[in-house]
């Protein structure tokens, strides 16, 4: 099935046209809209059309004014700085292109009225849980949309996994009833703007078009349906974010505006070797990486195919900001995640962060900086106290160094410095952190093996892992089937593996995790132990923002507590094979002796006196809140 | 061959009561004598003597004033708080003790001048090499005192690890010359005083009286000659003191003056079971640690033999500091190791810390803090910005993290996260640190395997670890006997056997590493590198404090630049087996083309152009200096 995209592309601009009357030189005008009452009244337009650099604009408009223009070093852009005074009124203007010897251009640019308050932007904080999905893989809502002429990328094969498999946004709008019911609070997907390119585009990360939806996953209006519906369930969403590359299809690597527009752009245009970064993240803090070191890790590509962004000009740094701005206000999102946090020039990132709490002083960014070094993870969130003074203005960043804990306290066989240690000391240092809370943790992600694999497909370890990621004083996040215990065991890592459908997303699946037809007692049994962990969690102000006392672990058993006011959640992780007594006289400082505690998954009740017998491997978890 | 502890013990007794005339009751008076003109002018005596508590002690001297006196819980111990003003005249002073129906007691106690400025005492710091002796394995200057009657470990057997060998104080001080030339300039024996314990009393760490010297060791004048003959020298002496534990056999255990002297006090006098301390030393920054944690970390025994020290009881505490500026005052150190850093109380330590550093401001300090985690060890240091507000008043820590790192650079296989890039992104992590130069590493210690042993005994990695230690912005420590290959691969770990004998510290020795006489040529080639190296280090500001720049490793190389003014030194670790180019243009940003450097090794000269061919694996160090 497939619907063609040129033929929508034209009548698009046959749209344009009909509307711009004759300017039919501009081809773009971006931010696509704006609003009235930002904290930053300034807003800076790309205006891209044939030789428009040799117009001469002007804005007659109460309350909007042109303070500058800038020409790029392409005769084919023009940058309009405007002032737009917080009265203004809503609604369109003109913005007039006068050009010698030749017609003068009309072009109607709107301004809306924001929809809320900046401080109703709420972001994803310690009390959500967030379900990850890569939108392609999760479920197709819209068969239509799989395939669409005119773009690059034309492949339609489930049983590839780097090909397109037809998921889209329709799909999660289908099951946002589904990812309610399990207790989630927060989604995110994976990019869903277009990526035109060749091959792989399904995963999303080489952006083509900063303001267009991919077609293959919907429309705009596809997005700010689940953007509603999201809103109307109570949940938030979370919009993933690239602002260290574009895909290197992108619309205006043909004619870059500036000729620092990307990193290495003399090489790329004269078609020379481009060098790649380093990735030797450490180079954004080492007081003594080499000059050369931080380049290469800052301005190489990512990849060949991900042109690299300048981000010191200033042009380049305020678009990426005002499209931030545009997918917040238009989507009302809930968070950012930006992806590749450490590779961008770092002032700018700050830059970018602080302009957007700026706006959206409650909202929440997680950034990505994949490092097991929990120096660099802290370094790089707000309110480190960072000795090079470096202030990032990023609410969240991700917890590699627990993930890699939480695997490490599962698979290894209990010695004084292994096993669930690694979690009681990975934990310990939290003491280090700005806000360990607003730190995101997850057992997986997109990029990573599958926790079940990860766990040697130990579907007990599993409910532990994900236990310790819903317990812990953090942003917990989830990957999509994982409560089905997907796996890359085939082959462990393959990206395209790791990303597989999810059961029941497409027709005719003979398995269906929405419905649990087909899923074996495993995966029922997690799915539904997740189930009851994120309902009760969804309550719990012991794990939103309760306070932790954690005990070292001892005999192959860690004990954790969240407290808050009356209700304790206990986390009993054991790992003994045979039954064994857990004497709780030594937690006799958390005051439950001879208290009645629920059993979240069971419903059972216990009375917290002498000696707990466990008969399983596995997690307990218990709760004061009968 | 052995002489006669306790009738020196008698004599002294006899000469005691000689001194005291009829003041028997007195067995006791710490510290042994003070000074005049501390910053703190507060003196407390800790007087020992049967059922002195009932005597009412009495000071008329000028310029020092008794402010008060306090019992302990034991009837045999009085606390006199003496002040002193700073205008008092060093001399003997009697301290009157009255006593009902006895004969009053005239103590006569000494302040002495002091011997020179505050100021005047200068740490250790980065311009040093410290040399670290486990004295009784060093040298056997004095076969006189090998053992000692009236002392309970009468062991005395080289062919045994756990035994003692005889080295001693006389032994050190007859081999400066050799440790100089070495190019080393401070030396760290390992603790000297008395350990009068019944087994494995030749480490020194489980200390019987903190004001005495063990005579196996030799005597308090012996030490005085070391510290006297090292400063003769030029060289910088560092005392390493246990503020933690005492041994079992402490004089104090058998009368203990406060019924809080020691943790576990009454289980101790009870013989009921003591708890071990839990090792579990992240308690001391945990924000999440159980109340129990905390304890069991701080009040539980280090080992049985070794009684753990209540520093919260404040006259402990004040024993404790007054003790330490007793011998940097008595022996002009140059630094003290503090042993098990993280075991005492923390806040005391901070006390103490800050206690002799405002005594001694250029003074240094280093912490043992056993620990991977530069999180851990960054804690520690004074100017760390933690944000729990801890200020340790520590100067320096040390570095385990790199040490490890050291050994995984040189061990595994070059891949993208293995090999030398441990070493590169390890040095990354001093953005962390307050003070990175303020640091101690080393590449072995008396506590693990020695570095040969860890590198395999691959005496090329050995040269390349050594190189590391000395170049890297930190305080070095040499381990005795790294120098000439010491190692413990017959049963790695060995404590005992990591203090293998110094070949040539007794007589007969077959091989004599102070004469080179039986080395084979792979312990002379170390031995020569070390010296070349340590002798060029003395005199390089590059080294001691000069910038830092370093380039990621590649194929197998990793480049290292220390830069001061016109001097610049080059470290290049190069694993390759086979012949390889190195091409100088990445390192463009030094700015040493077309400059002639010298081998500090071979002294032969390069020019710093073109691809350097480098024949051999290994390490080269060049310098600018001529």
């Amino acid at each position: 099935m497939e619907y063609d995209f040129k033929r929508l592309i034209i009548l698009g601009q046959i749209f344009l046209l009909m509307s711009l009357g004759a300017s039919a030189q501009i081809e773009r005008v971006e931010p696509l809209n704006w609003w009235v009452g930002f904290e930053n009244n300034d807003l800076q337009l790309l205006v891209k059309g044939n030789n428009i650099s040799n117009a001469i604009p002007s804005v007659s408009h109460d309350g909007v004014h042109l303070m500058s223009i800038q020409k790029g070093t392409s005769p084919n852009y023009l940058f309009l700085n405007l002032n737009i005074h917080a009265e203004t009124k809503p609604g369109a203007f003109d913005i007039v292109f006068e050009q010698e010897n030749k017609e003068t251009i009309r072009y109607s640019y709107t301004l809306n009225a924001r929809k809320k308050e900046a401080d109703a932007y709420e972001g994803f904080n310690s009390s959500d849980a967030i379900y990850l999905i890569t939108p392609d893989r999760f479920a197709n809502g819209n068969v239509i949309n799989d395939q669409v002429t005119g773009l690059k990328d034309q492949t339609l094969n489930r049983a590839q996994d780097y090909y397109r498999h037809g998921g889209d946004i329709r799909g999660m709008i289908n099951h946002l009833d589904y990812i309610k019911d399990m207790g989630f609070t927060t989604i995110w997907p994976t990019p869903l703007l277009t990526n035109d390119m060749s091959e792989s585009s399904y995963h999303g990360y080489a952006i083509t078009d900063f303001y267009q939806v991919d077609p293959r996953f919907g429309t705009l209006d596809a997005y700010k349906e689940l953007a509603q519906k999201i809103k109307e369930n109570g949940m938030k969403l979370v919009m993933d974010q690239v602002a260290n590359h574009c895909g290197i299809e992108h619309w205006w690597m043909k004619d870059l505006p500036f000729n620092d527009w990307i990193n290495q752009q003399e090489s790329f245009l004269n078609k020379n070797e481009i060098l790649k970064s380093n990735h030797r993240r450490t180079a954004n803090q080492d007081m003594y990486a080499s000059k050369l070191d931080k380049q290469q890790l800052n301005d190489g590509w990512f990849v060949d195919s991900m042109p690299d962004l300048n981000q010191k000009n200033p042009f380049m740094a305020t678009y990426i900001i005002q499209n931030s701005i545009w997918w917040i206000e238009t989507l009302e999102l809930g968070g950012i995640r930006q992806d590749t946090y450490p590779y961008p020039d770092k002032e700018f990132m700050s830059d970018w962060a602080g302009a957007i709490m700026k706006e959206y002083p409650n909202f929440s960014i997680v950034g990505e900086e994949w490092s097991m070094n929990p120096l660099l993870v802290g370094y790089w969130q707000t309110g480190a106290k960072n000795k090079d003074g470096y202030e990032s203005n990023l609410r969240s960043t991700m917890d590699f160094p627990m993930q890699n804990n939480i695997v490490a306290a599962l698979n290894e066989n209990e010695e004084w410095d292994k096993g669930l240690v690694k979690l009681y000391e990975g934990l310990a240092n939290d003491f280090h952190y700005a806000t360990p809370e607003d730190i995101m943790i997850f057992a997986d992600n997109h990029d990573m093996s599958r926790i079940h694999t990860q766990l040697n497909e130990d579907y007990v370890k599993t409910k532990m892992a994900l236990a310790s990621v819903l317990l812990l004083p953090r942003v917990p996040q989830i990957y999509y089937g994982t409560e089905v215990l997907l796996s890359d065991a085939e082959k462990p890592g393959d990206h395209g593996l790791i990303r597989t459908d999810f059961p029941g997303g497409w027709l005719n699946d003979t398995v269906n995790a929405f419905t649990g037809e087909g899923l074996t007692d495993e995966q029922k049994d997690v799915q539904n132990f997740l189930k009851k962990v994120l309902n009760y969690r969804k309550g719990s102000k012991a794990i939103h923002n309760g306070k932790t006392i954690h005990f070292a672990p001892e005999n192959g058993i860690y004990v954790l507590f969240r407290m808050d006011g009356d209700e304790t959640v206990v986390m009993i992780l054991n790992k003994n094979e045979n039954p064994i007594e857990l004497d709780l006289k030594r937690f006799i400082e958390m005051g439950l002796d001879d208290k009645t505690l629920k059993n979240i998954i069971s419903e059972d009740s216990i009375t917290w006196k002498g000696p707990l017998k466990i008969n399983d491997r596995g997690v307990i978890l218990l709760t004061t809140k009968l």
